[in-house]
Order: structure tokens, then sequence, then C-alpha cells
């Protein structure tokens, strides 16, 4: 199988990280292409900066989905996934959706730990809309930013274990889910150094979407996410960089 | 005051209609600016289409909003609202919700009627964020698109009628919400012909705003709707047209 | 336009403060008369006197709302205002909706901050039955009676100010709410003190009403609203004063 | 014991009837006297009906509830019961409330079938309170009035009959709860018919007083039934009729 | 009247505890014989544990449940009652349930103080099954097992006052409720030292079914109680002893 | 990998056809045994027979469970699921859960088609305890037990196939989720019949059986699925039969 993985932001060592993040989990014969955005910020870290994803996320799917089999939105927060799956010809899996349904399987209730405090509003949001309220503990935040994280892996973890542990103690959380792209192999260190699973987005994303591919399933046209109605369509054009991979 | 108001859609006559209808309901003083969208499509009915209208709003808050009391998102759905609100220096308000503020000051449950069945996940989304479920009694759709409600006025009329009138009888509807833009005049020949309050979001959201403004009150910067961290941005570029009004 | 404030207590200084604050923010060419309860209690604390404060509400209406183009019920807690919006000829707004209504166009979250502890469940009740649970942050208390709040507003100040930093702080609150109809004028003090937007209930409910009548929409009668059955009633009698202003 | 059985109207065949109702199921030796509303109207069906039964209900408590071990609040809506238990020394029960708390124990969910429509918003709302929206499969309404039941008990068993079959039918209901005050010897005649219990909140009224007396339980002044603060109040006087029995 | 009591677990004394809690409150004439279980661990504290508790209920309810008028499933969780209604000849009810709902009548919001830490889930789902989630203020544990409360009720006693004294004062609890089969005497000696209702499942769960047996109620067969199909069924034997009383 | 997949009922044509179901979609490496229950009924129609499975999930799983990676609960209902994965050293699945799970990567909203109509309360009380009521449009369900389903799947193809079209038609189901163990192969023949998803629990759950060891994730130990405290305790015995396979 091939998986398209999609980094909202410009930052290509990212990009780079996510990809081995994903292969690193993927079965044999499974191959998983990155592709960074050409335009928006270094980092998603609000409601803004998430347009800039999504018009990413978008034009990336209008040109090369149909190589692949499936589409991982590697963005905590799931942002234009009804809309990508609007306009894919495959599955579309987002990594926030993706930690939560896994987690779901081992655990009756999770924590998000993620960045800094401004994303919460947001993950709130998504995890609302996704309907997971009464498995998500607390959504926890810390005082580093998504390239914080990116730079300092040291300071990421000392962070985010600090606060997984408090989720744990006052929380109830069972499971840290770690709310950033970004943080992936954090979930090796802080996982030896917790009593719960730790779990991040990419291998999840991976692994259900194998699962779709395996059992033949694909996204549903019945009402939400109905390709678009045929129309006249002014496009943005030169939004999309060439595939990595 | 003078208010900006957005249209999403390409379609240059709904603006000015919307503006019509703002204009309408504005008191002495008010100004409404319409501005269509200069990328997208010549109506919203899906994810994807909304994203066109996110990008438009977002480019025109950031060119024009300055320059206005407040900005009007005239799209039902309200898409982009909380990255319009991270960006703009003035109140921004969706019409929808806007009819629902104002809904629920002179009825107890109030239902959504529509256009084509397609956007009803979208508009359900958009109640469960705002946090509206308890007061919507339904959302109910009708066969026809945005554009055969602007090009037909009559058959919109008689389809928004049937759908109301059921509405009022069988999800105990006190209330009717016209749940597209470019419906706004439908409330008084429809409104006549039911024994219920019909709200077109537009009237609202320039109420809202002119109290806002009166009252003095601006968006919070607490959490949501912080303004983006400064960082490194690769802006899109050439995707708004010039202000009209 | 004319509208009807009604204090729901027998404390006369509070009618004239509210009167005022109404005014400040009514438009030019907007009438406020307050009117004070001639039964019941100095001040509005617990169900059993907010019984008082609602036949006030409704004998003040029967006799004199056709008089006016609005009334605002005067109370946090918005006791009566079913009952009050069956029998007015004329729309019927209450001051913690109209604080709830408003800030949401502001702020994803609000806290409200109130007086004495035990009012607690009685807001509690009030934000469930408006359907507000999401996007109300917390409800917090002070020391303070609603007559101490009245007697001495340095106190006041210093108690809400205090409640309302920790509600920022620890309950992700974007804008704060004055809990009780006596507040008003703390909007600014507090309001210049804090990072958030600070709402009275009063000016929002002068502004929805102008908004309504503006925009021409009344009372649903469709169900919950409907006027009362004729039917034989015994009356009890001689329990509202004679209009001010 | 010693139950007061309050009946909200002014009707005095029902106080009789709701007494007869209640003294077939008390066990030996406790005795129940109604006392009729002298104020307000022949039945209560509305919001504004309601606040003249909360008058009744208060100063009844005032006067005579010392002398009994418990009050009984014999409309279905209990309205002012949080105001009641605020004032009563004795333990305060009413028969909505005391009819789905019965009705948990025989059945997994449970219809309501009360009188004209216009009532649904209110026991929706009084539902709601309470908290048993996941209990509640529906709310059913007839085309009769309070007084139509009471003066053609043939045709409530009727109608009655004819929605609770739905009920059972349609929404899953497994009990049914007679929805209004007067309705009491119906469950016999309706639950002989019917597969699934048939229950009047009458009865469970006496059941659960009689159970709160043996064990001793009263009611919990730590929150929202604190006694009110002292204070100075004005009250009206004269609403209370003697007391039957 | 005759009551089946069943203890879930092993520990014959805490039947014998058991059995005296129901015999202090019932009235006259009620007679009430527990039943210890014959298979299973000295104590249910998870929900393996809770399954064997389950066994104990059906095969003491197929073989005894006929020569009584009511069964109390006596273990803080409720576990099986849904089962142990569909073949019961009598109604059945769990203590969790009742605690929740005689406690409803006397205050707006309850907590539960309960055991070890780790049964915190099995309540949490037990509340949300029964719909009480609204009327829960907060689960509080303490370090002590069942067998410690048992058999040390001074300590148990400390530290379910102190859990409970924190319920009041943070959690706005109005009533606290026993969280365990085995603590039923302490409601008094908890009671004394608060000034809450201290509510223990038994009692409440005798009176409970006194009332259903007065009124004439029986477990509904409409659905989730309906009779097992007649199908071809192995049984494990020998599970039930015989009963003690 | 191996799977241990457990049939809750005594039919073993029933535990080959899930077996079947299983291997056709794991990949190959991974194998599946089936065990059939050797205490129960033939099928699971109840909250009583579900405690049946119940125990030949528990016993299963003490017995065999470390011989395996992972362990599928193959009854709609997930009954037990959380007192097996307290007691399994390896992860369990359930295929209600599975299908959800699944479900919501393709699918906003999914229905849930099942057998006869008294299993809805059951499978309302899972869909709420695992968190989807948001999700989950519809439980709809046919006249066919869950052996005229195994025993003639033309008539089951029909009468499932019926519900599904009025799920989608009426309920907003965006895919169909087959509620019962035994039909598995209609997710074939059916979805090639409607223009939706039609998922099986049976795969799903091999495929995220699949995804948590390759990902390495284990069930939590800190707070639902703890294992048991170490206590005397009375097995029941001679309740599973030797693993097929």
């Amino acid at each position: 199988m091939r998986f398209l993985l999609l980094n909202p932001n410009t930052t290509e060592t990212m990009t780079r990280d996510m990809e081995e993040q994903a292969r690193k989990y993927a079965r044999a014969g499974t191959e998983v292409d990155g592709l960074t955005a050409p335009v928006g910020s270094t980092s998603i870290e609000g409601f803004y900066e998430e347009e800039y994803a999504i018009i990413h996320f978008l034009e990336a799917i209008k040109k090369h989905a149909a190589d692949y089999d499936g589409v991982i939105l590697s963005c905590y927060g799931d942002p234009g996934l009804h809309a990508a799956r609007e306009i894919s010809p495959v599955p579309v899996v987002g990594i926030a959706e993706a930690s939560m349904l896994m987690a779901c399987t081992v655990a009756h209730k999770f924590s998000i730990v993620t960045v800094i405090p401004r994303v919460k509003p947001m993950i709130e949001n998504m995890v609302r809309l996704h309907g997971f309220e009464t498995r998500c503990a607390s959504i926890r935040t810390t005082p580093l930013s998504v390239l914080d994280c990116e730079n300092d892996p040291t300071a990421a973890e000392r962070e985010i274990l600090r606060e997984s542990k408090l989720a744990i103690a006052e929380d109830g959380a069972e499971a840290i889910l770690l709310g950033c792209g970004g943080m992936g192999p954090l979930d090796q260190t802080i996982g030896a150094a917790l009593p719960v699973p730790v779990i991040d987005g990419i291998p999840c994303a991976v692994k259900l979407l194998e699962g779709l591919v395996d059992y033949g399933l694909s996204t549903s046209r019945a009402a939400a996410y109905k390709a678009p109605e045929p129309k006249e369509f002014i496009e943005i054009g030169g939004v999309v960089a060439g595939v990595s991979g």
C-alpha cells in the first residue's frame, strides 16, 4: 500500500520526522510519502494557521491522492478532515481522530497533552465534534510551542511527562495522547517512564488505514462526505509542492 | 458605524441582495459594504466549498476590517468564524450564530430550514459547536440549491414554507431560521404566512454588531480568539477583490 | 422606543441604578422606566425570594407592558421569564439570558461571577434551562450579598475581580458576566482591570430589545409562550406600584 | 404520619379526588389532608398559571407544613419545588419527580402522557431540570384539557390509552406516567389495558414520603435548599384557605 | 412482605450486617432474608469480581425470588440489575440506584463516597447508565478496601468523613451517598457529624420495594426487562447456597 | 500473530462462521482460533443470556489468553469487555466497539441494524457506555432472531437490507453496522446493494488488534482495567471447553 502523509506546516524537518514515525510502524510493503506545505506557517497553533493547513491538505489531495491508498492529515486538531473526505478518492484519517480511536481499545479514558495553552480551545472543539467528550479525561497544555518541541526534545519530554503524570493522578487519565504531529518519537521515551500507554497519532493513522484497505472500506458518500456538487469554480493556484518520498 | 458584509461565494447578485437585506434593517447612520469572493464557487453547499469561503473571509479581513466597526460572515454555517476572530481588529459575527442568538429571545425552540440535504451535517456540526443543541428543534432541508433559491424565489418560498409548517407541526419549532445567506427577503413573505417568527441571520448580525459597538464590547483575546503567534508565514496572494459599496 | 425595566426587589436605589445603567447604553430616543417591586425582599438570593420577583414581574407586565416596546427582567437568574413571555404583548428579555447571548459573540467560553454561594444552584439551573452549559466555563461566587455589593462597591469590585482572575486562569473564561442585576457599573472598572470583556446584562438586554424592535420580531406564540387559556381565574391584588421614570 | 397534599388549582373536586388517590395507597396510620388553592385558575396549563400554584404552595407551607411529616406538591410539572423545599421544615415531594423516581425501578425508559400540547415545553423543562432526559422516552399530549380529563374520565381514558400505545410502539416506552395531577384513578383502568406499568405520581409521592420519614431523611440545607437569608420582607396576604381533611 | 437481600460476596459477616441494616428500617411486618454468595470473592472491587456477584444474584433469583415480594441487590454498582429484572418474578432494586433515587428528593446534587480508587470507573459507568450524571456532584474514593471498612469501622468513619467534607466544600454535594454495601451503619455516625443527609442504599431499597408493593407496580416486560426467549440453555450448577434468615 | 475469537453462545456452527470471517480479513501470518461457549444459550438476545457469555469469556481468557496476542469478544453488545480487560494479559477488543471505531473513519454517522427488538436497550446501553451517542444515527431491529439469521441468510439479507435503507433515508445513516456476531458475510452482499459502507465487527476487531500489536500498545492498568486485587476467591469450575482451531 502507499499512503500520503500531509504535513500542514512549512517545516521540512518535521515532515521528515513524521514520515519516519509513520514508516517505523507501517508493515512491510506499506510505503509512506510525506509532503510539506508550500504556504502557511512554520507550525500550526491557532485557527488562522489551521486554514493554511487546510488549503495545503485539499490541494495536495486533489493533485496526488489518486496515486495512494490512503491519506494521513498529520496535524493534531484534524483541520479540514471533512472537506478532505469530500474530495479524496481514498480514505482520509486525521491523526487526532486516529489516536483517540485506538486509545479507546486500551483505555476507558484518555488525556491529551499538547503544546501552548492557546491550542486548547481548538482541541476541545475537535474532541467535541468527533464525539469523544465522555472518553477524554482532560486536555493539558505545556509552555512549549510546536517548534520548541521539534527543536528541544529533552524539554518536550520533560514538560509532557510532567503534565502526563498530573493527568493520570488528578484527571483519571488511563492513556496519554501526544497532542501534536511532531511529538511522535516521544511515545517511546515517555511511554517508558509512565505506567500507561502513550500514544502518537501517526502510527494509529497508519494502522487504521491499513485496516481500512484490508477490509475494503471506503469513505461513505451518503451525506457528510458527498463529493462537491458540479458548479462553476475559481481555483487558487500554485499552493502545492512536489511529492516527496 | 460601518460594517463589512462578506459574501463567501462568487455570485455578485447575491452580494447585492445581502447588502440590501442588511441595509434594510441597519439603523440610520449604519453603513454596510458587501464584498464578493474572487475565488471559490458560485455557492457554498459543502465542506470543500466552505474552505474557499474561509480563504476569502480571512483575506478580506486582513485587508479591510480595520476600516470597519464590525464584520458579518454571511454564510449560514459560520465557516472560519474562529479564525476570523483571531485576526480581526473588530467584532465578527456569523449569520447562523446571529440568527440563533436572536431567536432565543423570542422562542424556546427553533428549527433551521435550509437548502439541499447535503448541507445538513455541516449545519448540525455548526449548531453543536455553538452549543445550541437543546434549543434547536430540527434542521430541515429542501430540494433546492442555493442558486435555485436565488433564481426562483417563488419556488424557494413554497419549499421553505412547506418544511417550516412541518417543523412547527412535528418538531416543536417556535421560530423558523432561514438557513442560507441568500434567503433574506423571504423572512417577510414566509413570516406573513406562518404563526411564528421567521428569522434571517443578516438583520440579526447587523443588530448584534450595533449592540456590541454601542456597549463597547470587543473580541476576547484570552484563549480561543488570541491573535496568531508571530512566526514565519508564507501567504497565498491575490484572492481578494476590491471592496464594494 | 420605550422599555420597562423591572427590578424584582424592594430596594428603590437599586432600581435607580439599574435604570441609569440601562439609559447609559440605550441609543438616542430609547427611554427606560424602572419599576421597584412593592412586595418581596430587599434582594433576591434564593428560590423563595425569586417567587416574589415573579409575582411582581407578572403583575407589572399585566398592568404596564402594553405601554412599552419591550420589557427587561432585571434579575440575574431570569425568574419567571417563560410566564412573563406568555402574558406580555411585547418582547421580554432577562438580563442573564441577554448577557450570555451577547457574550457568545465575543468569547467562546464565559464565566459568571456572582454573590453569595447559595445562589449558585439557581444560576446553574438557569444556565441549563437556557442551554448554555457548553459555553459556560464556570459559575463563581463571592462572600458578598446583593446588598453588600450595592452598599460597598469597593468591596464588590475587589471580590469580583479576584474571582474573575481565577475564572480566567483556572476555568478558561474568556469573558466575565456580572451575575447580579445591581453590579452594572462595575463592568467599566473591572473591565479596565482585566484582559477580557466584562459584561453586564442590562446593557445587553437593552441592545437586544432595540434589535428585536428594529427587526420586527415578537414572541412566538406557537408553544412555550402561548397566551394562557381562557378560564376562570382568581387574581391576587395590589402588588404593583406606579411606574417610575 | 400526616402528609399535606397541595392542589394548585381552585377546583375543589380535584382536591378531593387527589386526596382519595393518596389515601388509597397510604399505609395504615398515614393521613393525607388536601388543600385547594384560593387564588389562581381552575387548572394549570401554562407557565403563568403555574406561578399562582407556586404562591399557593408557598403560603400553605408557611402556614401548615410544621403540622405535617411531609408535603406533596400535586401538580405535574413540580412548580415551585425548590422554593418549597427552602422554606418547608419537612420533606417536600413533587408528583412528577415522584412518578419518575419510582418508574426508574420498574422500567428503563418511560413516557409521560399528558393534557393539551401547550404543556409539553413545561414538562420538557421539568424533565431536564430533574436530570431524567435519558430515561424519558417521550412526552405525548392529548387534545384534552385538565378539566376535560376531570369531567369526562371516559374520554380521558380513551385519549391517554391511545397515546400510551403509540409511546410503547414507537418511542420505546416501558412505563406510562400520567402527566396530570388529576388523572390518578386512570392508573388502574389504563394499567389493565396495557402490558406496562401505568404510574400516577400521587401514590409515588406518598410512598416516597413514607420512606423518607421511616429512614429519617430530611431536606439538605447545604446549597439549593438553604433556608432564605434573614432580611426585610413584605408579604402578600390572604392567599391560603383552611386545611381540609 | 418478604424481601430477599443478596450479598454479592462470600463474607458471611457482611451479609449479617446488611440484613441488620435492612431490618432496622423495614416497617413492622416486613421480613428481610440475607443470602451470601457461595462463589466469588470476599469483596467486590472490580469488574471481574462483579461478574461473580452477578452469577450469584441470578442463581439466587431463579431459585428463591418467587418466595419473596422483592429482591435487593446489595452491591454498590448495581451489577447484573438488568439481567436480574429479566428473570425475577418480583421487583428488583439495586442499592446504588435506590440511594440515588431517594437522594433526589432531599438534595439537588449528591456525592458518592466509596472505597479504593479502582472502583471509581465502575461507579461512573453505573451513574451514567442510570442517567444521573447531572445530579451527581462527584465520586470520591478513600484508601480503604471493602474489608478494611468492614473490619475497622473507626478508620472507615474517619476516611469517609474526610472525603464527605471535601465533597460538600469543593464539589457542591448536598447529600453523601455511602458507596459500598457494607457501610450501612455509618449513615448514623457520619450523618451526625455532617450538615447534610448521609444515605445508605439498603434502607432506600427497602423503602422503595415497600412502596412498589403497596402501589402494586411490577417490572415492565415491554423492552429492556422482557423475560428471556425460550431456547436451549446449558446451566452452570451449584452456585447458590441455602437462604438464610 | 494469534488471536482468540470467543463465541459467546453454544452454537458451534456460528463459531466456525465467525472464525472464517475473521480469517478472511486477517493478514498473512495472523491466525485466529474460535472457541464456543460450553455453557449458556444457543444465542444471546438478552441481559440474562449475556451473563453466560461473560462467564465463558472470562474463563476462556484465564485459561488461554496468554497463548495469544489478542482476544476478540464476538458478541455485538460487548458484554464483559471491562472484566475481560482486567484479567487478560493481552489486548481485548469487542466487535461492537470495533465496528464503531472503524466506522468513524469513513462515516460521520452510522446506524446499527440488528436482530429482534428486545436487544435494542442492550445496544443502546452499550453505545452510551462507549460514548458514541453523537455518532450513532439510530439502532434498528428486524423480526429475525440470531438463529434465524444464521439459518436463513436470505431472510436476514432481505430484512437487514430493508432496515438499512430506512436508516439511510430517514435517520441520516452514512454507514450500516451489522449488529450481531453472526451476520458477517452479509457485509459483502448487503454492501453491494447499498451506497454506503456495510461494516461487520469481526474484521474490524482483527484489524484493530493487528494494529495494536504492531504499534505495541497494551491495555492500560491505571484505573478501569487494573488487575483484580489479590484476595480469597472461590471459582466456579468446568465452564470452558478446549480451544478450537
